[in-house]
């Protein structure tokens, strides 16, 4: 029996960014209503920002805890079946925590949390609590992304011998931080991003993309950071080397200050059969070589796809679909899992990130921030 | 005051394309909860379709009328404030004219109607009820497409003299409508198409763009329409010249026969001052030229914007928006205009596509046929 | 045996864009040296603009007749083997008649002559001179080019359904005729013109594209020209209907208003089985379509390729060949036939446009400029 | 006083690929004639590659050294002007030294010489001779990348920031070596490419380029190189990470095995104020990011160009320019000096790769190949 759940939301008020995507993107499929939130720091806010989006003010909370009590003491067919978390990353682990401990599932912004540490004692919280945790690594909901795993695990490609991942933006080229911009201030502030800048942002992105299309691990990383804006103590820059557990090798290179950027996420992974390369500013379109035939152009719902890509695709080919509809992806999986779970079956595996991709991001942080501080040394990702 | 507006839907059921995509297009914002629909011929469909959509089973009604007549005795607070209608061609105009006389606003798939005769009337019917009518040219709810038509408008490109306008698709190269697949049957079928194939499915998307972005009308037409498929009676591919009311020449050439074409629709306009192209498979690019500087590249949300495509993007530069979310524009205007007039507000110029659009499209097909039939004879458009 | 071919050139003195690409173009592969010219109207002119370019000042003539009766008579391994016109258009015919008639073969630009009557009247000249004659329709010459009608002509796009043709420039949006620019001069002038403005510039490169790549010809045309600029007699815009001889429609759109636009020659054909699309901006991809595979991207010397395409390409896949590499294969093919007859060697099919193509050209313009006088009806190319 | 120059070339026979690149770059200008060549290994084949190339036998020498000797006895007017040097790079440094030490000047391709102290010798013969030595790195010769070097030197893109650049190419994936392709076979041989592989076939033309654009010096690297065929023993891949004087930071990755990429050099440079973007199989196009203004896209003879860049476009707009007229540049510029020389002129500043971008690239290889054994440890280049 399906029914749409209810999401209650720890973050995303007013002047909030990721919020307003996360909403955006639980709608999109019809699977799931926003019923209640923690929005912002104050009770006055929070409400607020809840009745702006037409929630009632009495399901409009003043923090997580409240949220999280109050729900919970609600007839189980109002109260909300998952919070989704989408504050700064000092605010993911307690709230995601305390759901969890109170029988909720959780939906949780990246990186995890801000420490390795919270992230190790949030894994044995998931695990004892058997709920729900998935963590919006939104790009691997790209139908040209699950193309491209798709093709990678078949073994299309053939060993994968160079891999090249970037994440390039420039939007804090400028000290943005000095003036009253809210995305800015806590990015660049250590107590709230934790030890990574860019690399925490946008850095386990990249990381995650690598490892989920190859299905390889990173091994080990070289990092020289950048902290180019004047007085920033976090990354706003990173050059990396890295090598995968296969023996392939590559780089990344990540960056806020690369001007005139918007949001260019890209990964090159070459084989010893073919080759792949995809951007999500363009994500209609997955480019392959291959040694005995020219260069092909993939795109979503279009001819000779996996059915891991087909099943992602919402429209017909040349309907573009874009960031939204991929973060929705991982959205709707949730939703198909919780659902499952309301109804007493088992999915076979679901398909959206975990606790270990949250792992495996922390993982990388420390090991890009311990290498810069070793002068770039090989640092172990483990 | 705000609350979320209730939809109905006529057509959408099991196999559908569009009605799913309205459905999706109307969630995004989340200002719209579907409520009740007419989704199939027949109740038991409907039903099935509705249930799966998280419906209750007594809001899923057999026929348009039913469901009229039914959401129209319910509680002002629970009835369905508006109606979608995302059936074929021939089945827009009676549930259209039934529920704008029964007190409902009214959204419609295009082309408008099935004749120009109905079209006409529509707009009498719309006049007299004094309800919302908006048509899903949906293409017009890209940002680029705003700032494209802000550009021409502010006289940016100077006078128009040129305008190149494609809308190419592959889909029915082969004879699919054999296939028993329903997308392509009932639009080779003049019942439920009406005198244009190709012209009334996708041509009018490019004449509504042409206008739109313009601000100018095509003045006459002069069409070659091809019928390749093995005995279709309606157009699968079209060549056409125009010219505008101002003196600009070009044309627009369109095709479902167009191999390997996904859902090309473009546009070039150039000016006496400056020129811009644009791609909905590429919609977040609008490239422009200009006589004493290099071509510039506007993006959503980028640098250099109007208001009027700032006002429409959701995500930061560089995170891509597609069909749905253009599409969902129309939703959110539509909505925004239905609020204002339950508060009774008014707005100054609502910006989503009417029964004019309607109407120049009807008239754009029909002249298009006319001039073929007459060896593609110049026809006037009015 | 093998010997450098001495050329003279009539045309292309300072001040000449076309006259420095032949130049260049007949230098590149080897096969050709300048010796001797005509280059400009007064003798003074034309020994500088010889002198410029290395030679020697006694093959620096006033004129065209001198240098073809001078060169006629110095000693067989001293004199030019052939003549290359590069002159406006009403300077074609009558040095290439008199080369002609005095033994030498000719390599001349497009269009082939002012009038069609001069081009009739020339094809009976090299047909009883016996001596090669080559038009510069120089795209032809590109290697994705010669794999797009390799591709067609051996059936692989199946029977051809649709085209789109375009050509579109800027420079001439503003009255640059009014400025003393030599190249807008001429082109706006009908005596030195012909009766075609961009219809003879550019037009002619877009039909011979359309002929050559599909290997059918244009059956009738349907013209709409514009003379946008103030004071224009000639065509500066056309939007224009073709219907080919097997019963594939198309379109051909030409400018020279089209703002901001450099060189944009492309072009699509849509068959039964494939399809392909051209740009000469984007000379070394050829993109191709398919109803079983996605989107095959080609490259000069790259995968996949025909004989025809990989015996034009210079150098190893990735290193891109431009207008000049593509205007030298004419070059070369016209080389390597003159050397065959030089040594009694006849070549199966000489690889260049020819006097047909030429008159094609002419016909062509001939049957737009007079559908444009009729209203855009309806006219046959032959 | 001005005369066509006289090249004589050291290799290029049958089989080689750049032979006839440098043959077909100089010639394209029209201020350069072949007259003689030492092609091959024996004479029988070197007389046999220069007939073929419309030479006089006894212009095809056996060695270099019997060229150098006999043309030196030729008359002036006769013999040689300056010598092309297209060898594997172990025959760079002999006839460059012998060349210039009997008064010819040096056309010389990269790298350098085998060894490092084989570059600071001929420096120091360079330096002693007075005469000409270029080395082709031909890329520096595009119009877009003298855009980009002059938009960096004139401060326009504010202090520089970030450097990525990349040069992938494909066609050693497969064993190559083991198939008799001579030129695979070379590029493997330590003996004859010296301690670099793809590093000194390809990593030394990014670095030249970053080198160029930037007019930043490359202070420190640390590289991870990859020899992913069997049984090669120099690298056929590397990852790098680069620090510049200046205090940017960034990346180069190179390949000979990145499967399906043809020859994809290519560069980012980010500053302060703006950032550009070029790659060399798309050479007409120069992408360049602003903070206020949208991304604007260059072309060679556009609009909005540093006169360093229209010096070096030969056609108009829209007519792309490729490998060769880059190559040709260099050629151009060369002949140009070569010829201010003969007239007893000065030269300002030469424009054109000299003896200082080979050592840079001998040191950078060295520098690479030590950082590399000590597993990617900062090495500094100088």
């Amino acid at each position: 029996m399906s029914r749409k759940l209810k999401m209650g939301m720890v973050g995303g008020g007013a002047g909030s960014f990721i919020g307003d995507v996360h909403r955006k993107a639980a709608s999109i499929d019809g699977m799931i209503d926003l019923v209640c939130g923690a929005f912002s720091s104050s009770a006055e806010k929070s409400i607020a920002s809840g009745m702006a989006l037409n929630l009632k003010e009495d399901r409009c909370y003043g923090t997580f805890e409240e949220m999280i009590l109050k729900e919970k003491a609600l007839p189980e067919d109002v109260r909300m079946d998952f919070v989704a978390i989408v504050t700064p990353n000092h605010m993911h682990f307690p709230p995601a925590k305390m759901a969890l401990e109170h029988g909720f599932h959780v939906v949780c912004d990246k990186p995890v949390t801000l420490t390795l540490e919270e992230a190790e004692e949030l894994q044995e919280v998931i695990e004892k609590s058997g709920q729900v945790f998935a963590l919006t690594h939104n790009y691997t909901g790209n139908a040209m992304v699950k193309q491209a795993r798709a093709m990678v695990t078949k073994g299309e490609l053939g060993k994968i011998r160079k891999i090249q991942a970037q994440y390039l933006q420039g939007w804090l080229s400028t000290p943005l931080e000095n003036t009253g911009q809210k995305q800015a201030a806590w990015r660049i502030d250590p107590k709230r991003s934790g030890i990574g800048g860019a690399l925490g942002d946008i850095g386990t992105h990249a990381e995650n993309l690598i490892e989920y299309i190859t299905d390889l691990k990173i091994d080990e990383i070289a990092a020289d950071l950048g902290r180019f804006g004047e007085g920033r103590v976090l990354d706003d820059d990173g050059n990396m080397l890295i090598r995968m557990e296969n023996g392939a090798k590559g780089s990344i290179s990540i960056s806020q200050i690369a001007l005139g950027e918007e949001n260019n996420l890209g990964i090159k992974v070459y084989g010893e059969k073919g080759s792949l390369e995809w951007y999500q500013e363009n994500p209609n379109e997955l480019i392959t070589r291959w040694l005995d035939e020219p260069k092909k152009i993939y795109t979503p719902n279009g001819v000779g796809l996996h059915k891991e890509a087909l099943e992602v695709s919402r429209i017909p080919a040349g309907h573009p679909e874009g960031y939204l509809e991929a973060f929705a992806t991982i959205y709707k999986n949730v939703a198909t899992h919780i659902t499952a779970i309301n109804n007493g079956e088992t999915i076979d595996k679901p398909d959206y990130p975990t606790i270990y991709d949250g792992l495996r991001g922390m993982k990388f942080i420390y090991a890009a921030v311990d290498s810069d501080k070793n002068n770039t040394s090989w640092t172990k990702i483990n």
